[in-house]
């Protein structure tokens, strides 16, 4: 009976070791934004769908879990947090001094072919500075996307972070001639230049009478294609971070609202993916919250990162002693004679009111498995709890040491063998 | 323009104060959980509406956001975990030790009216013990549910523990000629009886040929009423956990599949609410997921919980802690020279490089305005970058003390002055 039932597709069920390895992943966010001075913020996940049409155009709807809800509003659960963002920020600008830094870590939905690295929900991490038009705004950003990675365990081996300006892309296709209204066009076509043919690149510039040498050519210029590139290679630099960091104008980022200086954390392993992306985008809060407010920002979603960290030795070395930390005690309660649970219950109690993780047995349990149980969940400690109670013995379960004491000075007798918590 | 974008109705935007106080009560729940050797899972937001169906019968849809996504599956935003937990429990019962210590911090969706400590969306704190049937199960969850309350700052003066039995009802149904198949309606008239006039429960009890008079003596009987209660009292007694717990048999829990203990967490104050609520289930596992497993547990949402600790001065005060808390950085590096922006940039990295939570202006600001900010942000000192670097000033904001150190030995002149990170 009943077994139908299934996760949908494109959907995850995060058992236990999953869930460790998602939580791990947030606070390595949660600690390096907070090192830069950045506040969490979340969202709702359902908006009105027009908030989205807003930003992205109709062809976004394709691609939402949207719907009518019982009042008969339109109604989508978010792809993305940027136009939430700009509704909050605009919302309330006049209550928090400029700039904001801020960042939110929170599940986002898209209906779209379920393969790997992509689901139909994914968590992301989003981080923003409002407020301020300076590149050195940007430059916070990338030396965050570069201490994420850093604390992950990630070296200047494993990843670099692109850099380039969309401004110099606008400058360069005014000075060839590309119309106004078809630099969304052209800038598709370089978006998509490093994974396609050289043959097709050469015949969709043609329609701009350009090739791939003069496109080339402009890549080839560098930092010197712009005073924000300048200025922020300078600014990490400055910080110790230029090992991380290489000036890369094949870099556009596809979405339409980029103004300025864009960025991606590339992976520079065999699998040459992008793990996060971003850069300045100073007209969309105006567009969606009606207030002008430059900004600039990047993501980074969960599961290209987590398969990154899967593939790299040290990374993956960290992630495991996370997930095996979550999901471990610190002390294991045997209780050695069932008529004393009730002292041992005490016992329980006493060290978890001094902190520590405890488990114990939930019903009448032969010794030898107790013991299997405490190393399952990967105690430090074991506690015996039997006949000689109020005596009971310690066992430093890594070493296989033991000790006995009375039950009262258990909790000062453990503090004296393992770190206090 | 597009100032028509507003928050659906019931749900909520958490901007950096709410996301905070979000974090505390959700750090709270994580940490007890812990300390009950329980491990966090997760499920997705997304599930078929029929595994809704399955449990709550057709009357649940009325409540749901459901839709039928692009896939034409009939899909539901979930309005509670069990069902879900259950799946993931039967789909891999092989592969955990049993008992399961499982909890769960997620959100969750009703399409019901908005009122206040009632949203559309919500987060609840789901805590289950599976594949154990004794009481001890149930007392580990009523003991969690107190150090819960004890960890966020209430005292016996601020809740209690209701604990009750099913069985014990449904004995006294079955002595009392109730028939097997009216014995939910029944209940229900238990569940309603303390906030009805007492003529309209005497009305409805008369059906069943019983009035208040013998259901108030049977309630008078408390832990008398079965082994049970008073295995449960026992056990939480031992644990030194009694002046927290009180034998009430009005509490039936509403929900139909519970089959043994059932607790609720009450605020004793003037708001007189369940702020927790859960007991035994042995026969869902097996409905939804086709897999026979005792369980219990229990949840405890976010909304009802948030609104007494803001009623209630001790717990109020330490939310207040944690919300300045998760906002303030330990540094703001001030920028006294502009010229001495790269410098002070690597004073900001050493210190982030060392683990400090730092900012830092992102564009030329008075050094006055800094300052400002310095103290807008918590921060508990200011390095001041200027012309006489590499001699940096390292002021304490809050005894104004002041001292000057070259900035090579910044890192260190910090943690002697403040705990280590």
């Amino acid at each position: 009976m009943a077994k139908g039932f299934q996760t949908l597709p494109g959907f995850r069920d995060f058992y236990p070791d999953e869930c460790a390895a998602r939580n791990y992943v947030f606070e390595v966010w949660r600690k390096v934004a907070r090192r830069y001075g950045f506040v969490e913020y979340e969202g709702p996940i359902l908006e009105p769908t027009d908030l989205y049409r807003k930003k992205s155009g109709d062809e976004i709807v394709n691609q939402l879990f949207c719907f009518q809800d019982k009042g008969e509003r339109d109604v989508s659960m978010r792809p993305e947090l940027t136009p939430t963002l700009a509704r909050m920020a605009a919302a309330r600008q006049r209550d928090f001094k400029k700039p904001l830094r801020w960042f939110s870590i929170g599940q986002h939905f898209r209906y779209e072919k379920h393969q790997k690295g992509r689901g139909r929900e994914f968590y992301q991490f989003n981080c923003d500075i409002l407020g301020e038009e300076s590149v050195f705004a940007d430059a916070e950003l990338a030396a965050l996307s570069i201490d994420l990675m850093r604390e992950m365990g990630f070296t200047a081996e494993d990843f670099k972070i692109r850099v380039s300006d969309r401004n110099a892309w606008t400058n360069f296709a005014e000075e060839s001639g590309v119309p106004e209204d078809r630099l969304t066009a052209f800038l598709q076509i370089i978006d998509k230049m490093e994974r396609a043919p050289e043959e097709k690149t050469n015949e969709l510039l043609k329609e701009f009478d350009l090739d791939l040498e003069k496109v080339r050519a402009f890549i080839g210029t560098g930092a010197d294609a712009s005073d924000t590139l300048k200025d922020l290679i300078a600014d990490l630099t400055s910080r110790g971070l230029a090992d991380f960091v290489e000036v890369d104008l094949n870099i556009v980022r596809g979405l339409a609202y980029y103004t300025g200086a864009v960025f991606e954390v590339f992976d520079i392993g065999k699998g040459m993916r992008a793990v996060a992306g971003g850069g300045r985008y100073d007209q969309l809060i105006g567009l969606i919250g009606g207030v002008d407010m430059p900004a600039c920002g990047f993501a980074m979603g969960d599961m290209v990162i987590t398969d990154l960290i899967r593939e790299t030795e040290a990374p993956n070395q960290l992630l495991d002693a996370a997930i095996a930390g979550a999901q471990s005690v610190d002390v294991f309660v045997v209780i050695a004679d069932e008529e004393r649970r009730a002292d041992a219950n005490k016992v329980v109690q006493d060290l978890r009111n001094a902190g520590w993780d405890v488990a114990q047995p939930l019903s009448s349990v032969k010794v030898g498995k107790q013991f299997q149980a405490a190393e399952q969940q990967g105690a430090g400690f074991a506690v015996v709890v039997g006949a000689e109670f109020p005596e009971v013995s310690l066992k430093n379960l890594a070493d296989r040491s033991e000790s006995k004491c009375d039950a009262d000075e258990l909790v000062a007798s453990l503090s004296s063998l393992a770190p206090a918590k």
